[in-house]
């Protein structure tokens, strides 16, 4: 598996496509088994038990892919999400409530799969979008 | 001006370089006079004095590229502070503390500067430093 600029954009597309058909049994073929998230040692199974969580979560939940830079072995996304978390999100209760917010994240991917994620999410964005 | 990923990134770290030397009269160099911030317009004459104000609250202000990923018009990367602000910092009584926390930031380029700034920081790191 090579790692172009052009592999890399194909193998994120093919990692986000999987998450919104929430085809877990191939989160494998773009996520390595020893995935690293926020500098934690994470792996594969975690992963996906945390990503299916947040589909439970947020039944519409959908990533949209809103900027996209891929650098061998980095991408760096921004996600644009609008969806309806059911209860508590990002410690926020949120509870049924339609929210508009942003992740930016980047990825270092090893032999065309995601090795590291680095994840922030616009918590304040979705705090402004409760009452006071 | 050309906006080769390798032009992107002199330019971008040419960017990271004038603010951690307070070149401020060099900032039009990089940013474009019109530059939109999460979305805002807010143009050049804002934008430094926002960085200005930054570093009038946070005297040891440095910003440390973690990850890179230039992919021509987009930048997009990953900073690491260390730093200690003086008064409220992200609207928390951060006072005089020194705190470790990341900023995930992408940029689109326009004829060589920096046209528009996504930033997200990472208040809850910050956060998680204060005594409780």
């Amino acid at each position: 598996v090579t790692d172009s600029a052009a592999a890399l954009r194909t193998a994120f597309l093919g990692y986000i496509d999987c998450l919104n058909t929430q085809a877990w049994q191939r989160l494998g073929e773009f996520v390595d088994d020893e995935v690293r998230y926020n500098g934690r040692p994470v792996g594969l199974r975690s992963y996906r038990e945390q990503r299916q969580a947040e589909f439970e979560n947020i039944p519409d939940l959908h990533f949209a892919v809103d900027l996209l830079a891929c650098d061998p072995p980095h991408v760096a996304a921004r996600l644009k999400f609008d969806c309806t978390p059911r209860g508590t999100f990002l410690g926020l209760p949120v509870g049924g409530r339609r929210v508009q917010f942003t992740e930016n994240a980047s990825y270092a991917f090893h032999q065309g799969r995601i090795a590291a994620v680095w994840s922030l999410i616009d918590r304040e964005a979705v705090k402004r979008q409760l009452p006071q």
